[in-house]
């Protein structure tokens, strides 16, 4: 099993805090110690960082905790190997473009039986079970909406019928972005809050870092954290339950 | 215009003192101080790494330049913007996958005119000329070949004449790779070297460091360096001319 991470904002903002505590999971106080990814989309365009080593340990990890990069929508993982080698490869979280943009995906959880098979453009290029689900999605979303980018509305259902489908064959968590919104599928394990005024202080809960949201934002900022389990200890998070899907626009859950 | 760095190598090289150089002329010695990116293969996946900031500053840049990380095939960019903005989705190389492998791309030059129509499954997320080419290379392959990755030769042959029925609409250089393969376009300035045993010593041309290849290499290595201007002032370049088409492999220039 692996551990995601997800971020959507109504304006560009670092994910520096919680990244802090996500990594440590990521081989010091959890076993999520065969490699790391994020994803940080600018506009319609996703900038991804990946490394093979726990990210505990990862330079390309130091450097994301260590810099601030700005993004509306972000993504993260680190990863327990389950299904293909420890290989950048098979490091999540994984992207496509599909209609001019970039699609950014990571799976937490174990498919059974064989992938679906190639029926479409996008093809996986490693061995795990979640980029050939994620190559799945792309490969249905083309083939039903063709060339055009369909309205919102129309996008999600098509997601969450492919994402119910799909869950059926396993342990499905997702955490899925295109740059506009973040879409969240709970199987097991899946906790999100929304930060918004008055901002209160944070605690991390795998590490004794506190940061005081009040002296960082403005107003009008609103962020939603997605994480598998909740990343701090003093402030209330909500669980998703099993089969849930959950879509986050602007900083807040839309549906 | 901007400039290109490439390597081709028979074993997993690290491409710290090249890219040392290079990322000099990136607002140091030179004028590219638009963003930057690397990207290196692991078999058949590319790890891409990007910045907008001028590669002579990035943290990224710096990162890449302190870690080593090893790779038979490796493709950098340093940027000074003509067409598109000072963007994440405008920094070269650009990434896609075709045939379930990644597929990388860098261009210096400008193309005149419209980009070719979209007439395929690979669409720009950017702005520049570069990306929409790319598409075009990407798209013209798909539809020449469909589902089925052909023999190397076949694929040289595709991309020569795609190669020199783009140059036709300006300044063309670049490089590509597939993670198999190294392909180098020079419209006006692009320059190779192979170092292989007996190795010397090499000394950088923007920046003065030094290093013994002997102390750090087995007889058995082999590596070929393209870039467009030579990065070393003691060892002998070769110029490619100008609509020259060049392919390496294992280190070595096959044709």
């Amino acid at each position: 099993m692996c551990q995601l991470l997800g971020m959507n904002c109504n304006v560009p903002t670092d994910i520096q805090f919680s990244f802090t505590g996500f990594q440590e999971r990521g081989g010091r106080t959890d076993e999520h110690a065969d490699g790391f990814g994020i994803g940080f989309f600018e506009n319609r365009a996703c900038r991804l960082f990946v490394d093979t080593a726990a990210a505990c340990d990862s330079p390309v990890a130091q450097l994301v905790r260590t810099t601030p990069i700005r993004s509306r929508n972000v993504i993260a993982h680190i990863r327990k190997a389950t299904r293909g080698a420890v290989a950048i490869e098979n490091t999540h979280p994984f992207v496509r473009e599909l209609w001019g943009r970039h699609w950014l995906f990571a799976h937490n959880g174990t498919l059974e039986g064989d992938p679906p098979r190639a029926r479409g453009r996008f093809r996986a290029v490693g061995a795990t079970d979640s980029e050939a689900a994620f190559c799945d999605l792309l490969n249905t979303l083309d083939l039903r909406f063709a060339d055009v980018e369909p309205p919102a509305a129309n996008l999600e259902h098509a997601i969450a019928a492919w994402a119910e489908s799909t869950g059926a064959r396993g342990t499905f968590n997702f955490l899925l972005s295109n740059g506009a919104r973040l879409y969240a599928r709970c199987a097991t394990s899946l906790h999100h809050i929304v930060r918004e005024a008055p901002f209160a202080r944070a605690h991390l809960a795998d590490t004794d870092v506190e940061v005081d949201f009040a002296a960082l934002t403005t107003p009008a900022d609103r962020v939603a954290v997605i994480a598998t389990a909740p990343l701090t200890d003093n402030e209330v998070w909500t669980a998703l339950t099993p089969g849930e899907f959950a879509v986050f626009e602007e900083g807040r859950r839309v549906s």
